[in-house]
């Protein structure tokens, strides 16, 4: 038994083609290449009409539901939708929404989805499609079910040689980080001009290695439009603020003093008596620091609780689940994102980001670079660097242009 | 200025003398050690009475501190106490606990804190000192000072040449892990022995390697009394166990298939329409998997939740601050604690743990083991390897001895 | 200015059209597809006619000699030949070779070269071209010039759907590993049912980590043809051989005993005493390990010097272009290599063969697996797991199967 | 049975007389305490008297061994001497030395014992114990054998505190690198004051990452003495000056591009056939680089080869025996060693120097640092840094300061 499946867009060059021979064969089936036009140029899209064979109906489903995800398709017809059996429970025949601008077919028009993100139900709201986390949707709502009239257009990578496009998605420890930090700076302009927003992850790590300097700076000239994080970035951050002698100690070592996390739940302390972050810059107590310099230019801020936490701040979202969400509000508009030395953080950005944006990942092991790079953009490019010395360059280079 | 302090216990084979004269020079104040008396054999305890000197008071407030983390001794007298000034603010001057043993003095008694843990307020409720995080102490509720009256017993590394006393604290990447692994064995033994817990935390890497199958056994066969752990790990055995052959092929690759993850989401819809993991489990809807023996057996767990997370399942804790208090009450009674590739639970964890609790902590990299390490205990062990591995040479080594 | 490029076989599934127009790209130039024809199923190979456009000479030189390492033709014509200029000097222009199958047209015929191993010349000897070491040309012997006549055919990854073939590149430390052991152990029975040669390289840690014992069973029951490795390597296998107890303690500790190390220093000399380690074994002196087994089996070993040495044994050879040599010597005919835990003779090694032998490469962290992925095969295969743990159950699988 | 040892010096601080104390109770014996003197003050030496008791002989032995490698002292009387039996052949009870400075009591005379180094045979030559490598040691000479008349001082851990001496072993990934750095510049500014030798051993990522234009500037203003290191560095830095640009792509994107490695080869062949490393640069040929710097300002350095090497360059030392003396003649005279990005040279040079020379080890990873740290130097700092951004810093901070 056959199918016929097409694919179109840059289909080489964003290795979508190869993707999809090679899971047809990885799944024990056949294809014959029926119809094949490439892009004559830079410019113009490809196109590939297959006809997939497998011995049995059930293969040949697994092989074209792995494909529907590289943007395949096959026959034409509207979206199938089932209500959901009750609030966060849906059909079990549900589409799973990936990080690629998705299409439905509805009457015969195609929709693109809002919200674009991975991991969610496809759900009929208020006329349009949108990418709705599971635990968001409710009884009776329209979830998109897989099978036909269903869309993807995966990203394309610029055919144009600009720095950042053409990064290679790994920037090993063992190069030169001035030509990517360089990049990297150009694509914040760009992000500027497009009139897109910049977001920040960050981790404790970025105040252990004395980056929290320069990103201080780069918040104050206003580089930064959000800052999503924890609790222990904000604590250290404001620990060095209030306590400066102890953390230089805590520098100097890189280990937990004797009685050196005392400062910790003292700056914790302080800080809630004071009525939290905002209130405790407001009455002038935070004489410096990346989140008193946040307050002060009125930029935005998300602290996520974690298991690990002391404290919290007051700030602080302890649900998981709002926490989730707010980041989710802080990312709407964002055009750029800037992972900094945040495993934990990190990711769960990594989850809520359509492919479009450009991400940057700064880590001194190359393990969340990769598991960022996983996820299917063009876009991300892992430094495995010192964030410290990351960011004071990131910042003269900024300094420097303008 | 001088002040004398003394030290006493085995504080030269559990590190503390060195590290007391240490910290008094890094300082830049000076000692003279004044009386000295050497524990004659493995059994007899040391004592030292040194004069510290510095230049300044702030100084030898200081050194006096850190010293006072290390259990040393100085003037004698009761504690002091200030009342909380709010629920969860306390008096600036608090003590902050360490996971040591530790002695509160009051009218002239020691008396030993119950819930001993570190990075809390140690306070006076029903007439006892309790270790408290600081946002569940009260207002006006009697938080102990740092200063006099205080005194803590670090644990000693046993003198007897037992395998798990005596193993170093990182099992490095190079090394045969037989013989780690039997000793580990022997301490949940002696853990059964005593009467005590052992409880587990893992991370969803336990699934991915394959360990899954022998911690199933593990479970049935009683070696597990909690297991403490994320969404994640609940999902992926559970997926496991429902949608068997589309993990089967992420085990192959390691890469997220097209369209893969859908099953995790599926999982999630079919176990929370079931009411849940214990539901699914009682309905006879999960065919296998450490959830349904953990269900089965009545054996605890602990699910907490994480921004990462996608469902969630209906038992997982979303705030994380319910999660903490969770995790600690399935801690008491604990003697043995293994971290099975979990980086956040096993951090989190660790701050929970006294110092006494045995630890073993297994992971592929060195950080989470080193991380773990530095937090003063004499009973932790690190083992870089694979935990797929790890697991089944553990429970054949338990099935074998039975 | 323009040049017209073909490219033919499986160019989409081995990734090189993607390639090809990437470099074009980011080079600066354009292209037009001119005509493409894909292979309709499994077996047919494709073909495409690119026109390559750049703005200057220069540019197109660059793109154009880029393409040929992926094997693309531009002008059909002879290759060309210089003699090199006297002993290791080559004329400037020379070709480097690549670890693909190379072929150069001499007189009309394409004759494929012999010793084919990167980062060569390409001589003409005794009629036919062959690789050869920069430092190993001759005077005067007719050297292969980059430009036309030299056509490389990459290996094309296999369409069928068998084990080792699909297996990712990296295994990353997070996956069940008993599947990608069982393709390794299955390609180890092809490669002799080829009746080619199984080679291994192997570090120190294969010792430590208690591998050792797996790895002389698999010499005794004839899986392993050739062991390249180092001093190192050696040495510990006949310490742990002469002089149980003190490895006994090595490993369970990880660290250099005070004083541990003086058992090297006299196993090396009890060794070479006895005339070097064939003759100790020979003389009955040494009790057990993998250099008795490769001894006594009559299979190759070659010791490698490197600057770290201690000693060295006697058969160890200190100059490393010999050594270099006699790797390549024991590589002939091999059709499998696996790489256990060596970051010096691993990567040494992987410059040594061809982009067709399957490779399996094991190491605890990533960065050695990733460098020798960089270089070029569909062949090689990277598992991140515990060497001992590896050598175990690659054991048990081969053993069970026979 | 039992027998009386002495420990003298500052053997707490150290951390000697607890590591005393360890090993005694691994090893199943027991110690108990006669007398113990700790020093009074900064500036005092303690001394301790053990008696080591163990059921047996053997036992008693090993641990009295282990005991005297900590620098432990049992009964007074002269070093006992044996015969080499041949050329690089010791007599069995050779006492085999470690990186602390050694003294062998010779007619009731303490002598201390020159070219201190690990791994080595104690020969007396020309009237002298000298530390003397295995192979190099010549029939009849006479070698001390283990037991009386040997003594180590072990280095002191100083009890100022100056940055240097008192900075941790690891300086992890995650801490401010400023004051490391500061202290690495002023341990270089004190070894010139004292007249000593400042030597670099430096890897690849040297230039990958950049750090090749800082360490260029520091060879000109005169901060390096010698740097050893292999082919590799060599040419990465030759090509860099001869063939900018296609370095300059390699930098952008950490990849081995299509037919990239033939400027390796280009560069090794221009050099060569211009007689070498310093005729090229003497013939004008090579443009900049530190190769040039160290040539045109009369530097020593030493190139090792490796089984990994292409080419290699003409001054090459492909005998890894005699690169290891050429490395040893360059280290004389050495107060301070910098080892940057460099795996296998890095630990040859770290087998080659004394304990107290200090060391600052720079890599990516934790792992060679830890290697080098477990060699028992107190004066060894590793710091876990991106190696560019190091140099950068490095040569800053000593410009700023002269």
């Amino acid at each position: 038994m056959q199918e016929i499946v097409t694919l179109e867009g840059h289909i080489i060059d964003s290795d979508l083609l190869r993707r999809a021979m090679s899971r047809i064969v990885e799944e024990g089936a056949e294809f014959e290449v029926q119809e094949f036009r490439v892009g004559r140029t830079n410019e113009e899209p490809s196109f590939a009409r297959l006809a997939v064979r497998a011995a049995d109906p059930h293969t040949l489903d697994r092989v074209l539901e792995a494909l529907s995800y590289l943007g395949a398709v096959t026959a034409l017809g509207d979206a199938r939708f089932a209500p959901a059996e009750a609030d966060g429970i849906l059909p079990d025949e549900f589409y799973a929404t990936s990080n690629y601008a998705t299409y439905t077919r509805v009457d015969g028009q195609w929709l693109e989805a809002r919200d674009q993100k991975m991991d969610c139900a496809l759900v009929m709201r208020e006329g349009e499609p949108r990418c709705v986390k599971q635990r968001l949707v409710r009884a009776g709502e329209a979830v998109a079910l897989r099978g036909p009239g269903i869309r993807l257009r995966p990203p394309e990578r610029p055919r144009t040689a600009d720095g950042f496009g053409f990064m290679h998605h790994e920037i090993s420890a063992e190069v030169n980080k001035s030509l990517a930090i360089r990049a990297a700076a150009q694509a914040m302009r760009d992000t500027r001009a497009e009139g897109r927003r910049i977001v920040l992850v960050v981790g404790p790590a970025v105040v252990h290695s004395g980056g929290d300097v320069a990103l201080e700076r780069l918040v104050r000239s206003g580089w930064v439009d959000a800052v999503l994080t924890g609790n222990a970035f904000a604590v250290h951050d404001l620990e060095k603020a209030l306590l400066k002698t102890s953390l230089g100690v805590c520098q100097t070592s890189g280990r937990a003093l004797e009685g050196g996390s005392r400062n910790h739940l003292w700056t914790i302390n302080a800080i809630n008596r004071a009525g939290g972050v905002v209130a405790a810059v407001r009455a002038g107590s935070v004489p410096s620091g990346v989140m008193r310099a946040l307050v002060e230019t009125g930029k935005e801020f998300v602290l996520a609780g974690s298991i690990r936490d002391d404290g919290p701040l007051k700030e602080v979202i302890t649900d998981v689940l709002e926490a989730q969400s707010a980041y989710l509000e802080a990312l709407r508009g964002a055009g750029m994102c800037l992972m900094l030395a945040s495993t934990l953080h990190g990711i769960a950005v990594g989850n809520l980001l359509p492919a479009s944006v450009r991400t940057v990942c700064v880590d001194m092991s190359e393990s969340v670079p990769v598991k960022l790079a996983n996820r299917g953009t063009l876009h991300a490019v892992g430094l495995v660097t010192d964030v410290g010395f990351f960011l004071g360059q990131l910042e003269a280079e900024l300094a420097r242009a303008s």
